[in-house]
């Protein structure tokens, strides 16, 4: 999954054969092709396993308060702009996500990916509603937004020249929705 | 053009070949043939084609409030479902979009296509500031925020099983959004 991880950065989606992938990878190449028969039935498990991954590297911690978890969340996502390794990253699976329109495999992956991030979101959410620093909004409803934001970002970051600012943009109205829409700390 | 639209819809960006165009092309095939060299030159310039006619698509109406004229976009963008058309021609746009992580003429063409949406939106709050419907906020940041949010919404929709009420949940939050950060209405 490593060597799967490093071919993609470097060759994108497009270009990426199991060959490329083998080159990668330390042990037996023949193994890579005795367990697959295509690159995308690779790229399928990829995801699953990048999922996984996912569940340790985003941060979580039950002794903030909600506010607080949810800007280190949105920090680490919707960060002003990505280093190199991460932007071909986030480029390759923007090109995965495209396979989903009419991959089942894929679209399967990316469901379980959104609907993750959006139980994950909804958590803090509801944390900061019943610890009373929310608003009582409905935590599915602004897990939807903040997941279907992050996913339009990641798209624009790698599709458009000069994202940049209309990406700092989008987290600096998203933070002001949070204090608009969440934030219960006004006196009335 | 309206063959390439067909086409696409018909076959999506992966299968698509200049054949496929031709078969729904009335004229002399050789036409198409004689102008592009590849598929990829004819569909950037398909997507320069279909900017233009964004143009006149999107509603506008200057006599609307701002608010009237804000939903009647967010309507026209992020409605509760696609029919099979527009479905498939979504997924054909973000199949297309994904090569631009890779292809400079592609990225061209959706950096235009975005600029284009936030300045369209941007005007429309901008209206709403200076009538006084919407408070003071950033015109720019505001239409980052929701031309971020509807390309997210549209990848969603095409990669992912049961996006229905994930979008609806992000339209109604949006709603929310507009309400508790744009709207001046309340008596305070």
């Amino acid at each position: 999954m490593q060597a799967t991880y490093h071919a993609l950065c470097e060759h994108g989606y497009a270009d990426l054969t199991i060959k490329h992938i083998g080159d990668e990878f330390e042990k037996s190449k023949s193994l890579l092709y005795y367990h697959y028969d295509s690159k995308d039935e690779l790229l399928v498990d990829f995801l699953g396993f990048m999922l996984e991954n996912f569940t340790s590297d985003v941060p979580v911690d039950a002794s903030e308060d909600a506010h607080a978890h949810l800007q280190a969340l949105l920090d680490h996502v919707l960060p002003p702009t990505l280093d190199d390794e991460r932007y071909e990253f986030t480029s390759a699976m923007m090109e995965l996500r495209a396979q989903a329109s009419h991959d089942a495999g894929y679209r399967e992956q990316f469901t379980r990916t959104d609907r993750f991030f959006r139980r994950r979101i909804a958590d803090v959410v509801r944390d900061g509603v019943e610890s009373g620093a929310f608003h009582d909004v409905d935590p599915e409803a602004t897990a939807a937004l903040l997941v279907t934001t992050i996913n339009g970002s990641m798209l624009e970051r790698v599709t458009t020249d000069d994202a940049a600012d209309p990406i700092r943009a989008t987290r600096r109205e998203l933070d002001a929705y949070v204090e608009a829409r969440l934030l219960a700390n006004d006196p009335e």
